[in-house]
């Protein structure tokens, strides 16, 4: 039998450069979320099944990873029916809402969280489309105040910021206010998913072919009508629905006068969003330089209903971290050091001079390498080079003698004799 | 039906104090791994289960957590068998191996890896003990040398003096300086098995019991001759097996020069280490402070050849990183700080006023909290004392009108009227 040394299909290795580019950039993510006082928190990768099935995970509750039941219940459950009893979490959203509902009396109130973490679903593997992908969500849970869509959009831009990922436009919408417009097009209620369907698309496929589309669905003249309304400036956007209107506009204004040029912020009145949970505002981040979004969110005040507690006011976004990846990977923002020196060993005698030589780079603030074996000089050379550090040392019998190290600079190739503390000097000072 | 709000049994939510603590100490974790040269990678959660069953894992592969097969071939396996095809691992250093042999070619070699992630077993849940912990490995692939124990020790070593955790003994053994004891004492190969499951239980339990179980097993006389072969001063410990004990012994004089009074490095004949891949030195790290380990590891020449490659020689260790947890939280090394400042909101009219001073505070490099709602002050207090930050702001119309703020300080409670600038310049300066 043989063993494959790929991950499954759709799962990935991250070799050392990906891999330190990826922690680099959570790492910033943690970092804006935090300033803008949002707490950490974490809730387990396995779920019960019931707490993933049920209302508001739409498609991806097809999408589930399932673990099988375990012993005796296995043996059970294999005559009986249900084989399965946890499954991964396809979102960050739902186990949010059941955290909540579970830890919320020791919270403080509002509460603003983040979770930052690897999520499962059983998709088609294709490019680009994973089957582990890591989630980074802010929510603000306990308010229903616009502030707190305010408060996360903001918080992701200048995530995005940090990491120069400037050119963004944010489309936001609320379903209510989409709603209105259909009702006003005179599109029947029982239509509204199928329209809403075809609104989703788009961005994504050809526009006159998804108006044809809408036409034959839902008759020409609400077709029409509805094209007409969906203009941003269309006066109508305004009349029908003038509360949540005036709210969308209260935090466009805000964020514009917020965020200045790194972004800009449109009422997009046919953006969508694919989750039944959303009950209120939602908006979408997307950039010039990829079709699709890079993250969105919304307002989900009723999710924790699920969870039998009360219904909570909630509002919250997430990253779209592999496709933020392939855009900072193309601009080649997050390239990664080696270390600072790569300490060779000249003999097994001489491997304690090496370990100390390192020892003391380290508690001095510098990453440094030690060639774990006593091969030939050469061959660790070539790993100090892959390795990308600046230096080679050397310490053979006369710089052990003489209380010094060979210093190699492995850009220019230049050789230098010096002690410890004058390289060390040499390094700090810049 | 009910759905539950905790996390299934053996899995874990962590609050944002918890949360904020184990972010910090894997931080440290990392750092220090990197400053010894160890390059981050990371796998796949979910492996195809071959990669996970087979030789090497020992116990632990009855603990895998199986995920059902999915569509089509669910049905097709209803019928035929085998309902699983891929499982949650259960250790980083299979995936590890897995890894080498496929992406070998790219690394520098020899090859120092880290790696810092969840692994899941089907355990029984008890106090403790968890189905989902986290796990913090650093490796050397591709090296014979015991230059490999000696900084793989050394670094963690580090990075527990990093995270004021001292006092630390390294046990070191090498399982074939164990079965040379055995020979010498007279146990029979194929007892061997069964003298190490009792050996191995030496610390947990009552020794006289053991010794007296090893009796009725292996005989009085080969039980009594182990017994005092096992003392670490024994001159039999050093003839059983001179070459294997003077390799030790390298490894323990480098470490004892290198790690000062934090620790100390002791031969223990009797540690056993669980796995079956280990093939030379195994090691463990004991705190006073607690039963069992705090990690360890050991050399696994051959655990690629699973996987259809060459055997590469390796040496490996873990952090046992909830036990690590266990500690710190006991001595409150890892409390975590709120916000510098929460800002209120006065008044829906004013918000913009708390939008911007946050921006402002966010820019100076100040964490800043915005309460998300503008809600009686009295409640916005009572928020910004739980987030534990260290200033409360007000900005109402005269505050606003004037260009100031009003700064509470909420561990002395005093109240102070200031510009925006002068608060920043005033806690920057400390």
């Amino acid at each position: 039998m043989s063993i494959p040394t790929a991950p499954p299909s759709g799962f990935r290795d991250f070799l050392p450069q990906a891999c330190a580019a990826r922690s680099k950039a959570i790492e910033t993510i943690s970092r804006v979320y935090r300033s803008f006082g949002f707490s950490p928190i974490s809730t387990s990768a396995v779920e019960d099944l019931a707490v993933l099935t049920g209302k508001g995970g739409g498609e991806n509750e097809k999408l589930i990873f399932k673990i099988l039941k375990r012993g005796d219940k296995l043996e059970a459950a294999k005559a009986a029916g249900e084989l399965a009893d946890l499954g991964l979490r396809f979102d960050l959203t739902l186990p949010l809402a059941r955290f909540y509902t579970k830890h919320g009396s020791q919270l403080p109130h509002p509460f603003k969280a983040f979770q930052i973490g690897p999520v499962w679903r059983a998709e088609r593997a294709q490019k680009g489309r994973y089957r582990e992908f890591i989630q980074c969500d802010a929510d603000i849970l306990g308010s229903e105040s616009p502030l707190c869509e305010v408060e996360v959009i903001q918080a992701i831009l200048t995530a995005f910021e940090a990491l120069g990922v400037t050119e963004l436009t944010v489309h936001l919408n609320d379903r209510r206010l989409l709603y209105a417009l259909l009702d006003k097009a005179g599109v029947p209620e029982d239509k509204r998913g199928t329209a809403c369907l075809l609104l989703d698309k788009l961005d994504k496929a050809d526009p006159g072919e998804i108006w044809a589309e809408m036409a034959a669905q839902l008759g020409a003249d609400p077709a029409q009508r509805l094209k007409s309304s969906l203009s941003p400036d269309s006066a109508g956007l305004k009349e029908a629905a003038p509360d949540i209107f005036a709210t969308l506009e209260g935090i466009r204004g805000d964020l514009s006068e917020l965020i200045g040029t790194s972004a800009k912020v449109q009422i997009s009145p046919s953006l969508v969003r694919g989750f039944d949970y959303y009950t209120g505002p939602v908006f979408e981040f997307r950039h010039p330089k990829l079709s699709g979004s890079l993250g969105g969110g919304g307002r989900y005040d009723r999710l924790t209903e699920k969870f039998g507690g009360q219904s909570v006011p909630a509002c919250g976004a997430s990253i779209g971290f592999e496709r933020l990846m392939l855009l900072l990977e193309e601009s080649g923002a997050l390239a990664a050091a080696g270390p600072f020196a790569c300490v060779t060993v000249f003999s097994e005698e001489l491997r304690d001079h090496a370990l100390e030589a390192a020892a003391r780079l380290r508690a001095a603030g510098f990453d440094a390498d030690v060639y774990p074996g006593t091969g030939k000089l050469k061959a660790q050379f070539k790993y100090a080079d892959m390795r990308g550090a600046k230096v080679a040392l050397v310490i053979g019998p006369d710089e052990a003698a003489a209380g010094n190290v060979k210093v190699k600079d492995l850009m220019t190739g230049q050789e230098s004799l010096e002690t410890l503390d004058t390289l060390v000097a040499r390094h700090i000072e810049r």
